[in-house]
C-alpha cells in the first residue's frame, strides 16, 4: 500500500507539520537558514510524526500539542542523522550530498547542537512533563545505542541479543517515544499508553532489520547512498550476523572485520548474502516483530488509526528505501 | 577573594550537586561510565551552580528545584566543552587530556549528545515550563554563537559589535540562565527576574573577555593550554582586535590571517599584546561589565547573596585561570 494511502486520515495534519518545519530555517542568520534548509530539504518519509499523530488519535487530543510533539521528534531525528553523517563520514543521504559531505565535521556537530536545542524547546510547547523527560531520555537511549555501535565495530563477538539492544536503541527507542507520546498527549488510559509504546517499539524494530537487510539488497539508487554501508563501517547488522554463523571457519564479514582495509569482502559478502535465504530469514524476523507490533494494538478502540498503524507496519517491511 | 570563601553561605549546597554530577556517571555500560567520569574528573570552578543557587536565594525557593537547575546547566555546559574540544582539536583543557584527545572526535560527539540529553532530562525535573524552555532556548544561542565563531575564524572584518554578540551567544547566555532561573525557581517578581538575568549576561560578557586576555597573558600551566589558543584556530577576540585596530597596516594578526599556516604570529601577538596597554585596555571593559553586572542586583533584598555575586563579579576579573 502506497504510504500516501496510509496517511489518508492524517493528510493535513502532516502539510502542518510540514510547514511547522519549515519554519525551522527562518532564521536572521543567513549561513545556518542555509545549512538548515540543506538539513531539511532531503524529506524523508515522516514516519515519526505520522506515529504520533495516528497514536494520538485514539482518545481526546489536542492538535496543537501533537503538532509540537511530531515536530520536535522530527528534528531530534534529523539531528541524530547531521551527527551520524560526521560520524560515519557519510557523502549521501537520501541521494543527497550530507551537511558533512558540503561543509565538514564541524558545523554538522553545532548544526546538530542546534537541531537539539530546537528541538528541546518545540517539545516544551506541548507543557507535558512526561512527554518532556521522555523526550530527553530517548536521546539518552539513542546516544547510549550509538556509543555502543562505535564501540562494538568491527566486533564479530556479538549476540542476537545484543544487535536487537542496539537497534531499539539506534532506532525503535524513538518510533516508541513517537506511539507513546501520542498516547499520553491524548490522555490514553495507561494501558492503552503501554500498547502504543510497545507498538512502536517492535515496529522501530521491523523497521530497522529491514533497513539492515536493504543495507545488503538495496541498489545505490534505492538507498540514496552505497550498498554495504553499514558493513564498510564495521557495524554487525542482522544479515552480516547471519552469513558469519552459517560459514563461522571463513566468510568475508569475519575476513573484513579481520582485515577493514581489505574492502573488498564488502562487495563479497554483499553477493553472498544476496544470494542466500539470509535475506528472507532476516525477512521472517521483520515480520514476526511487525505481527508483534499489531498485535499489541487489536483491542484499541476504533478503526481508522488503529488501521493504518497495521498498514504502515505493513509498508515498513515492504519498502524498498 | 577566594572562591571558597565567595562560596560560603552555599557550600553545603555545591556539595550536594557535586555528589549529584557524580551519580551521572554511574551508568551500567563501562565504557561510557569512563567517558562520563573522564569528562567530568576535571572539576572546574562551578560558577554557574553557583550563580543560580546564589540567585535562587532572594526569595521562596526550593532547594531541590535549584539543584536541578544547576547541575542541568553544568551538563550543558560540559557537553558544550566535550563538543568544543572535537571541533578545535584541542588536546588539553585544564591541564588534563581532553575525550577527543583520548578517544577522538566521534565518542566526543557522542558523550556530547548523551549530555545534553541528561542535561533535558534533569532539568525537566525542575518542572517548571519557563525554565525548561529557557535551558533549550541557550543551547540554541550557544549553538548560533558557536557556529557564527566557526563562520568568522580568520576573518579580520569584525566590528566590537560583532564580539560582543558572540561572547553573549558562546557565555554570557549560559551565565544569564544560571541567574535568570534561580529568579524564576525562587518565584521572584519579574523585575527582580530580569534584575538577576541582566547581571547574569554582563557578568557572563565580562568573564568571557577576561578569558580572551588570559589566554594571550595566562602562562600554559595557568590556562591547562598552550596560549594564543583561540588565535591560533582563527578566532577574533578582543585583544587581537585591538591590536589590529592599532596597527591597521601590519601586525602579526593580520599576518596570520591572511596566512593561517604562519603560526609563528601567534607567538609575536601575544609578545606584542603582553608588552602594550591592550590588556589594561580590555581589563578595564571586562570591569565596566562587571559593575554594570553589580549594579543591576544594587536593589534586591537581603544581604548576603547579594555580596556573594558581587564578590564573585570581582572574582571573575582577578582570576589567573
Amino acid at each position: 500500500m502506497e504510504l500516501s494511502l496510509i496517511y489518508a486520515s492524517i493528510t493535513n495534519d502532516l502539510a502542518r507539520i510540514e510547514d511547522g518545519l519549515k519554519t525551522i530555517s527562518v532564521v536572521d542568520f543567513p549561513w545556518l537558514a542555509q545549512l538548515l534548509d540543506q538539513g531539511f530539504g532531503r524529506g524523508g518519509k515522516r514516519i515519526r510524526p505520522a506515529l504520533t499523530l495516528l497514536s494520538g488519535k485514539f482518545y481526546t487530543y489536542r492538535f496543537m500539542q501533537l503538532m509540537y510533539m511530531a515536530i520536535a521528534i522530527e528534528l531530534m531525528h534529523t539531528a541524530t542523522l547531521i551527527h551520524d553523517d560526521a560520524i560515519d563520514k557519510s557523502d549521501t543521504r537520501r541521494g543527497r550530498p550530507t551537511i558533512y559531505k558540503l561543509w565538514g565535521a564541524d558545523p554538522a556537530i553545532l548544526l546538530g547542537d542546534y537541531l537539539f536545542a530546537r528541538a528541546g524547546v518545540t517539545v516544551s510547547f506541548t507543557k507535558n512533563n512526561r512527554c518532556i523527560r521522555l523526550f530527553s531520555e530517548t536521546l539518552m537511549t539513542i546516544s547510549r545505542g550509538e556509543l555502543n555501535q562505535y564501540k562494538n565495530s568491527f566486533n564479530l563477538n556479538q549476540s542476537r541479543e545484543d544487535y536487537f539492544q542496539r537497534i531499539f536503541g539506534k532506532t525503535a527507542s524513538l518510533f516508541s517515544l513517537s506511539t507513546e507520546s501520542g498516547g499520553v498527549l491524548s490522555r490514553a488510559p495507561e494501558k492503552s499508553v503501554q500498547k502504543l509504546k510497545s507498538y512502536g517499539r517492535d515496529m522501530g524494530i521491523a523497521f530497522q532489520v529491514v533497513d539492515d537487510i536493504l543495507d545488503f539488497i538495496g541498489t545505490e539508487e534505492e538507498l540514496g547512498k552505497p550498498a554495504g554501508s553499514d558493513l564498510a563501517q564495521g557495524t554487525l547488522t542482522l544479515p552480516a550476523m547471519l552469513l558469519n554463523e552459517r560459514y563461522p571457519d571463513d566468510n568475508p564479514v569475519k575476513r573484513l572485520f579481520q582485515n577493514r582495509k581489505d574492502t573488498k569482502n564488502v562487495t563479497l559478502a554483499i553477493e553472498q548474502i544476496r544470494n542466500s535465504s539470509i535475506v528472507e530469514e532476516c525477512y521472517q524476523t521483520a515480520r514476526e516483530y511487525c505481527d508483534r507490533a499489531c498485535q499489541h494494538i487489536r483491542d484499541l478502540p476504533g478503526d481508522s488509526s488503529r488501521q493504518a498503524l497495521i498498514d504502515l507496519a505493513d509498508f515498513v517491511v515492504q519498502r524498498k528505501n
